[in-house]
């Protein structure tokens, strides 16, 4: 259910012209939604607007700077830098859609949870709904290639 | 001088609180500051909120999301996800104050910049102000310690 969020997120971010990752984050024991966002790269002309970044900051709360009890939901694996955003944050659970060998850090280049010094290693399930997560960003760059 | 004002923000980071470390970031061919923070994660209850983070964010331009004429300078080695942010952004030149074996993300850990995955690679000049930037930290850390 979190991921189809995560994927409308996806979707939204695709009408707006940016690369097509959305993410939820999730207060686990009560299931309510902290967050929600898509990429927003482009239009803020951030290059660190990475869906999962907006929603860890949209949950900041200055009473306690974790979020352990909470679940990120992503339709691409994070990237390095969000990777390690989500191991600072300590965010209970990962739950991400499509692979990304090219610009992924969890199960790919520097695989960020698997360093020595990541002091948080959140459990992590990949492939959730990854059939649709890809054929987004494919649907997306196949658009782009012909324009 | 850059690193004057990144030591500065350090300075006024310890004085809020927080850990003290503190950024710059220069458009290199001028010279011209064109942000500078400190460190605010417990202000914000926001995990993410270092320095670099939010220097990178406060230049951020829809007219163009990379850095590449942009110089950071920053008081501690940044940790993997600011390094990562670092390459997204396309900055130019990257000059760090103190090592830092324990969290750092560009000469230890990760070292994000080697990863194969890794599109950008910073030039990089560490230990820039190094004696400066690691006292502030040692004795904001001595003080917590006796409290």
């Amino acid at each position: 259910m979190s991921m189809k969020i995560a994927l409308e997120e996806a979707e939204a971010a695709a009408a707006r012209g940016e690369v097509p990752i959305g993410a939820v984050l999730v207060h686990g024991p009560s299931g309510r939604v902290l967050a929600r966002a898509g990429n927003r790269v482009e239009e803020l002309g951030d290059a660190t607007a990475h869906a999962e970044m907006l929603v860890l900051r949209a949950a900041a709360d200055p009473a306690q700077h974790r979020l352990a009890e909470c679940d990120l939901y992503v339709t691409l694996e994070p990237c390095p830098m969000c990777a390690a955003a989500i191991a600072l944050a300590r965010v209970r659970r990962l739950y991400f859609g499509a692979y990304d060998p090219k610009g992924g850090g969890v199960e790919h280049g520097p695989r960020i949870f698997t360093q020595p010094t990541c002091h948080h290693r959140p459990e992590v399930v990949g492939g959730i709904e990854e059939g649709p997560a890809a054929l987004l960003l494919r649907d997306f760059f196949a658009v782009r290639r012909q324009s």
